[in-house]
């Protein structure tokens, strides 16, 4: 049960009553093209043009009797047109229509979410410039390692989340496919030359093979570009989620006055949000693995994947929309707390910068690395719960010879690290 | 939307307004057993009883506010029970009864599932007795390897069936969990005793040690159960289709006069059923995998669980009792050409037996396993279009030596099988 | 590459050369009862005993030119026992020997297994009970909830341990399982007594209904069972890992002084067992998967499960092994910093107990559950950086009434959740 | 164990061994970049790129030690250098140097992989080619449908397999990153210049916003190529093996004098090869699922995808490898049985042209779709065994009035659909 997090936009691509618009849309397109071939009158063209209706109640009475929901559509659609009726869906079988229908169908569905991914690139962009200097810890293993800049990691998501919009892109396009090539795909009834019309006329291309459906790794790679898509925003909503750990609070959902946490707990405030989107992100993958297994269909095909592909097409995109919506609205109300931060990065009493301790010992000592490597272990392990680091290392007697006031001064300010993620964030920001 | 394949019995079950209903006799139970404690008053316990009632547009309402659904449950029924809506969800946090009620709501989704396996099994173990003595190729590697009869080949699917049903069985039974015990999982706002004797009334058995929530593994343990009978189904079906190849022509099913098999080709009777079975099956399995991923919450539990399962739940159980009642269908109007059986084990002249005749050479003969085994592939792969293995082994030098006529004879009937095949069933049919 | 994670008693179940041993085992069971009805000689049977033989060159030998490693078998053992090597492997079919065989080899697997797993029970149970009142902060959605105990959380991961442990009997049982039922499962060829004798002598029971094969439903129990038992060690390594961020710094896993936690940042020390265990689980049920996948075979089954089989087995077995051990080892040299654990708790000024004041509102002044709400809300929402709550509650114009100072110190103390959760321990510690 | 399927090509880059092989190539191309640079001695940069050896054993016995592979090679490859050796792995983290080794190594076996699917093209090319006017069934549902060709049904599947190709040069395209940018992807410890001097000295390209490693959806579209591919050839592979089944029989795949079938059933010739393939080919896709796992690392990275990654890499490429090479070895003595496929489609009567027979009733007669389809439908359903369709439509009153003799021997001759295959294969051939 999908309603819950059906949005507007994709409810009107994916409903019954949708579809069949779509299947209309495909049959007409034919009846233009077979009657510019006078392979059916001018005037069935015209009238299957002007008369054909779909009325989904009759459709659903001839279904019950005929028990072929393609043949029911065809029925119901001739009768609307009259006596010309007979020409609708000439030489065409039922993939023929359904399969291209479908392609029309996802054509639109890709370009919301295109839309909202563009939304999506904007908003993390313009926090990640904002930020480009916020200083926060750079965690490795859930563990600090170095600092870095709230913006510098926003720009790692957005650079990953144009990798999944590429992959969005070639699903999309792969997949604007027409088929009209009949039965097992030879174009025997109408021929080839129909087909590329059509094609033309919907702005798809021709399935150079077809068997009698267009093959199901086209439909997979579109599944597998949501998924890709989801893992994305599963990555930055447990981003999001560890930020906003009591221990963490680096930064917090939008929270508005009458909303409540926990039914229980009056103090709460949950990441709610980016919790939903984490959950139904595993339920797009578990689409993609469904067509994943449509692919290997028997012969010119079996019919297997159809059953599935009633339910997968609406729900994964319409899923993904959902989270990409809520995603952003999230990001637009998010709250960051810069103070935070910072005096996270003081926590362990700075340990975050000791490779740079190392570095120092190497480079400008000739330290051979283990020795340097030790000298540094020991006194981070030695660190006292209330001590700082550099204080450590200045009243060290074995490291203080190594280090002068300024030179630790240099290293614990950051400066090093602000430059070069700026001059990283400059120098890649436009290709992504 | 998984609509198209709603069930009357399932829709009951898995709407958002039937969800409430659960989670409203959840919350009785509980105010029964506060109100024997003293820790509510008799006169809120009697009220929360009579008075309390769901309005699924006030909810809706109130959710809009406070965007959480339970406490906005609360919220509407207390208003709805009047000055003593005070006590209604007393003690309670909103994990209690979502997941309390998500028991109640899986048993008997289970019951009506289970309800379905047994017809299923009926009908099987029918169709097998009826056949048991039906002699069909036995097929291993898609090749033909020694006959079988249909009724065993049924048997070997009813014995899985009974293994998908102890594991239904099992799924459900430790998913009869109550769950009580708060915030994470203490008590310590209501006591443990309440928990027991709840569990009790609604006749549960509560979690030994919960966190906020009943822990995932057990929910996907439900799934897996329902994935080990889709993949049952998913095996029959695709028995079912091989059967029903146009080359084998061992089986149809049923195909009722109006019914139409393809829009262009009118000769078409289609295994539709059995294929649909097959794609939804996989869909069943995508979801088991989405309730994998939500076994390991973070500390007393994230929600990242519950979109999700909004979705799979219903979606899982409609689908699989779909299938279900849909291959109840299907063979209880299956039509088995027994004749066609017959007439395909003789297709390779006979190449079925080719293991008692190296059988007999090794036990009656004292021969080589290597050598026995030349001399009969040399003569089967020597076996001609038309030509009958039995008379190529009586007319051949080298072979006709070791085989009388009467044994080649007893042999070439299937006696040997058919006795085993009897004994086996008879042995083993009450068990399963 | 699974060598990395192998383990010294896998490494015994699952090469090539034990493989083998355990198929010589299965013959050799077949021989006594052969024997024993005189279906072949008894020299013969003695011979077998005595003087079969495996020589996995000359079986390599073998198979390069027969394509087939069970006849490469046969045959290398055939002419290991001398003139009686005619009667080995009489009436059997390859899979009669290879199913039984991987019967034996994951018994045996199994038990491996449940050694590991009871170590860990043990270990779990130790720490839990050493701990059992260890304040610590419960986060529900990541952010503290109610203060629990270190052991109170201990014990839920056990208990779902135990869980785990079931499945795993359960599978391991209904895998124990003799097939000898020749080419299609019908026991022509032997008849069924020899296979009822058989599994007795090596402890398995007959499949009632075989194709030429044990039905694969079966094996895939087997690695859903390790995947539940990997998802477990998944969220137990993922709560450990939460644990040991650097902001929360609650456990340690053992760190030995030559060990290493970054080539370039010497301070780290990394939860690098416990992502370890993460990496691998995922892994673990990427086999479930593909095990699932073999369900359908085929007709009396198609040899496509074969292929994978030969991978998964050894590797899942192999990996879950290499976790549990590692985890062991882990458990077992676990630093946990109860006084950090403690420190955490008053780290928001109290708001672990909040629900404990919502309660104290509604139940003894019989507040309104939203006015009540409201109130507490009101008063966290505001809590300053430095504040206690208590210390809120107790100077607000609004709140004091409510509360008297005894009750205000008995809410905060948590004696409430540590007496609840030493009962519920109590109660059900023998229990799993 | 991958060891059964192992293929000398990828042996030579998955074992440990080749591993550190490609770390030094990294190590040696970055301290030639700092010596350029002057942030290490010249002499020390001549002395990592002469002395340095990699000693496997002493690798391991650093490791027993510092439980940390990468710091083990490099104390041991800084032991091979001498003095200098201070300076080997300067300024770098080991994912810097285990990422980009990954890289390479990943894009030696693309090239691999890239040369066997060369291969395939032109074997299924040339089988194409050669039947491209060989008549067979189309099958849709497996019942016959319309004629096809054997070429025209390969083209399909070549036509897949350069979708496949093309997804794995993208693939293999979006991996060739180098990562040097240090603990968490800032560079602020060698500066970015380093870094892009190195990638291009390796042919590799910088990742622009790395965190401590390269983002691992990118590992994931790996996977998910081959999983395509893996996809693809489990669809050939069960179309081989529908053609081989006995009643089918149309192909057979190669089986020379000394191959064996079965330890019990001397006829058989099985399709193992394609079996194989189905099975290797569920487990490819299993490792894709792992992959899709590593995605949502936290924060600037936890290792859990390493324990993993270290078995999937080798062992996918490996499976994928051999399953092509046996893809190719099968094709290329496949025997293709001509006359078997022509015998086949006149097995039920003709029904096959159906459709044509239904276009000509509404194209040339005007005939209503519905009334036509009827007419249709009721002589192929009253066919009977030994009948031709053919007949029975110029013998019924009904139909022979809408067919003259020499409008169904066109019909029946497959005239129109050998000439749309011939035309569209021209047309489209080179784009594949």
């Amino acid at each position: 049960m999908i309603e819950r997090y059906q949005t507007i936009e994709m409810k009107k691509i994916f409903t019954e009553s949708a579809r069949f618009d779509y299947m209309l849309i495909v049959e007409k397109a034919v009846s233009s093209v077979l009657a510019k071939y006078k392979m059916i009158p001018k005037a069935a063209y015209l009238d299957i043009q002007k008369k054909s209706k779909i009325d989904l109640q009759k459709i659903y009475a001839f279904e019950a009797e005929t028990k072929h929901d393609v043949i029911a559509f065809v029925n119901q659609v001739a009768e609307s047109i009259g006596t010309n009726g007979k020409y609708f869906h000439f030489g065409l079988t039922s993939s023929d229509v359904l399969d291209t229908a479908m392609s029309l169908q996802t054509r639109d569905a890709f370009e919301i979410l295109s839309a909202e991914i563009k939304k999506l690139k904007t908003v993390l962009k313009k926090i990640a410039k904002k930020h480009s200097e916020t200083i926060c810890a750079g965690r490795t293993h859930g563990i600090f390692a170095e600092i870095t800049t709230f913006g510098f990691k926003l720009m790692g998501f957005l650079s990953e989340l144009s990798r999944c919009e590429k992959r969005i892109f070639l699903a999309k396009k792969q997949f604007e496919i027409c088929k009209l090539s009949g039965a097992v795909g030879t174009s025997s009834a109408l021929g080839h030359q129909i087909e590329i019309d059509v094609a033309k006329k919907i702005k798809l291309n021709p399935e150079p093979f077809a068997t009698q459906v267009i093959p199901r790794d086209r439909h997979a790679e579109v599944f597998m570009s949501l998924a890709f898509l989801a893992s994305h925003l599963e990555r930055l909503a447990i981003e999001l989620r560890h930020l906003q750990r009591t221990e963490v609070s680096e930064v917090i959902e939008g929270f508005s006055l009458k909303q409540k946490g926990s039914s229980a707990m009056p103090h709460k405030k949950n990441p709610i949000s980016a919790e939903n989107i984490t959950g139904l992100c595993r339920l797009i993958k578990g689409y993609a693995w469904t067509a994943m297994e449509n692919i290997p269909l028997w012969h010119e095909r079996d019919i297997s994947h159809s059953s599935n592909e009633r339910i997968i097409f609406g729900d994964a995109f319409t899923a993904t929309h959902y989270c990409l919506k809520r995603m952003n609205l999230l990001l637009e109300n998010i709250y960051i707390d810069t103070d935070q931060m910072l005096d996270n990065t003081y926590k362990n009493g700075g340990l975050l910068y000791s490779s740079h301790l190392l570095n120092h010992l190497i480079q400008n000592h000739k330290m051979d690395r283990n020795q340097a490597y030790q000298l540094i272990q020991t006194a981070t392990f030695k660190l006292k719960a209330d001590e700082k680091l550099e204080n450590v290392i200045l009243s060290s007697p074995q490291l203080k010879k190594y280090f002068s006031n300024q030179i630790v001064r240099d290293i614990f300010s950051g400066k090093k690290h602000l430059t070069a993620i700026k001059n990283r964030i400059k120098k890649y920001e436009k290709s992504i």
